[in-house]
């Protein structure tokens, strides 16, 4: 457990006068299950060690849809959901010393956490046990609700953002700081790399950032797609191989196969055939959380000794490590560019799965 | 992957004489389900490799009476069950090297493998893809059934017998061969020692192996049982808390204290709450397999890096090395021994939870 950069003792006086805002243009739900609109929100001001980060772009994430549908529980609205955000920092509190105005910068999941837990010390803010303050969705630490990206301003405390690389443009950015931590986390823990074999299961927003990123490791990627249909892509992307989980054959024939197995398909998955193409020893890890429980043949975990698995994002350190892998191998989300007016009409072409491969939300139509 | 020191070259001239058999006394069921009784099998003689071990003590493991039940699949009758077998050697064939007529060894769940496959090679025969030999209710490598311990001699190949330290006697040492790795196995891979907090589901025949092993290697241990019923028990083999899993205020008291969790129990539990018992990054592992799938919620694997691994016995390096570290800290299991002729009671009593900690049959009595 090393240090994470981020000191305790600043924590206290973040905030310098508690009760004053600012008014910020966003989309908002108003209720559950409503349509997004454009409205206005009010965020803190700059705080002792905060930062206003004028938001360029904003991805669109499928669990945006789940909260504002509450399918995980009751939500706080106004909601504004984004925590895929890129821009441009505008504004520094008088205490921050990691920014200056005109950074380039992310925000991901989280914009705070306890800082004290064992997993902050260690680097995996995500899974602060005090909890973590999540973008949007969550009652900050200041006592306001939070409120994310699809707007023209976040304000944040400076730990809590990440250095995008000069070389990445922005729009395309924007998607690591969910996606592609989701996918760089389990990839990186389990050891995906040159001499290993992994396979991506399913070919969406979260699938093929894993395949670049599994690709751009050194490890033997393959896409475990329902159908061949993405196939073109899934090589463009650097898949060396790619199966239909239709055929039966799939599984028969790369039985034993693959070190580490990363399922990003949220559906209900027979998840034990898919413990059977691990080899001894190998990892099948969720990254999406299905509704109902997951179940499987214990025999497929005991013979080979299997693991299941679960991950969620990342932490601090390793999302700047994501994007500074990403900058290096010049890797970006594959996006479809989009006004705000059409974040409605996005959310029902994800619903349907019709996106190739993330929608991007240009912060400049709010 | 080293050298297992199972040499490829020696197994094809391993049977001298394939026709030739030796008439032995032994404990069958002669049909599935039927009561154990006494009766002669026929085994192989000697072959240029093999060894006859003379059985001196043969423990009870809960899966020989699932495999006389046939409640995993058709059974081969009569079946001789008993793969925790302790003896001394009484004949070798030409071509030992490893062996000699006196020395103390033990033959656990298997007795060949296919030596070449990648998992024999890395010595984790007991996940031959080529299928590894288990020591009875299988059809040998000489086409022959296997039968098992509860006999007056077995034969097997000298690079499948094991062992046993001098210290030991071989009528508690007998257990180590399957219960023993059962445990070890695990509690070693996943780093159970010093500063680790393990704990140990269920106080049975596996489980008081497991709280043994694991406070040898210095790992903080806890019992979880249904009752506080063996408490006292628990505390005497090494554990340092005991706590009902009865009682919900087991789960919320020890949220997120433990490294590692060793589920002994077949019995359908709710995984989920155990594994909300875990640290980040923890694992619980399956040593039993249930016989219904086991379901999971995927959150309790997301939130925390959690895996829900199996695991089954061990390699014969393992296994070694696991006798030789009970040899090193006088660690056997605590046995109530039986006669031959009470095979059938006590089956009775295991499957009743009635004994402590595990039934060895005297082969003397056969």
């Amino acid at each position: 457990m090393t240090n994470t950069g981020i000191t305790n003792d600043t924590h206290a006086d973040t905030h310098t006068d508690a009760n004053a805002t600012r008014t910020i243009a966003a989309y908002a739900a108003l209720t559950a299950k409503s349509p997004l609109q454009k409205t206005t929100v009010e965020r803190r001001t700059v705080g002792e060690h905060d930062i206003v980060i004028d938001v360029r772009f904003s991805g669109i994430c499928h669990s945006d849809i789940h909260q504002v549908n509450e399918d995980w529980g009751t939500g706080i609205f106004p909601m504004v959901p984004g925590h895929e955000i890129a821009g441009v920092v505008s504004e520094v509190g008088p205490g921050v010393t990691k920014w200056k105005a005109g950074d380039r910068v992310g925000v991901g999941c989280f914009v705070d956490s306890c800082r004290t837990c064992d997993n902050c010390r260690a680097g995996q803010e995500q899974y602060c046990t005090g909890g973590a303050t999540f973008t949007y969705n969550a009652i900050g630490r200041d006592g306001r609700p939070t409120y994310g990206g699809y707007a023209k301003e976040v304000v944040v405390d400076e730990n809590y953002a990440l250095r995008i690389p000069d070389n990445l443009p922005l729009d395309a950015a924007a998607p690591l700081l969910c996606a592609g931590i989701t996918l760089y986390s389990p990839l990186t823990h389990w050891g995906a790399g040159p001499g290993k074999k992994v396979a991506i299961v399913g070919l969406g927003g979260l699938g093929h950032m894993g395949v670049k990123i599994a690709h751009a490791l050194g490890a033997d990627v393959t896409v475990l797609s329902q159908s061949l249909r993405k196939r073109e892509d899934g090589v463009k992307l650097g898949a060396d191989d790619y199966r239909a989980t239709s055929d039966p054959a799939t599984f028969t024939e790369l039985a034993g196969r693959f070190d580490l197995v990363v399922n990003t398909v949220s559906a209900d998955l027979d998840l034990s055939a898919y413990l059977g193409l691990l080899r001894t020893d190998g990892t099948l890890v969720q990254v999406g959380a299905p509704e109902k429980p997951v179940s499987v043949n214990a025999h497929a975990l005991l013979l080979g000794r299997r693991s299941l698995a679960g991950s969620m994002i990342g932490g601090l350190r390793a999302t700047q490590d994501m994007l500074d892998f990403c900058g290096e191998h010049g890797i970006t989300a594959e996006i479809e560019l989009i006004r705000a007016d059409q974040i409605n009409e996005a959310y029902e072409r994800v619903l349907a799965s019709d996106v190739r491969y993330r929608f991007v939300i240009d912060a400049a139509t709010i």
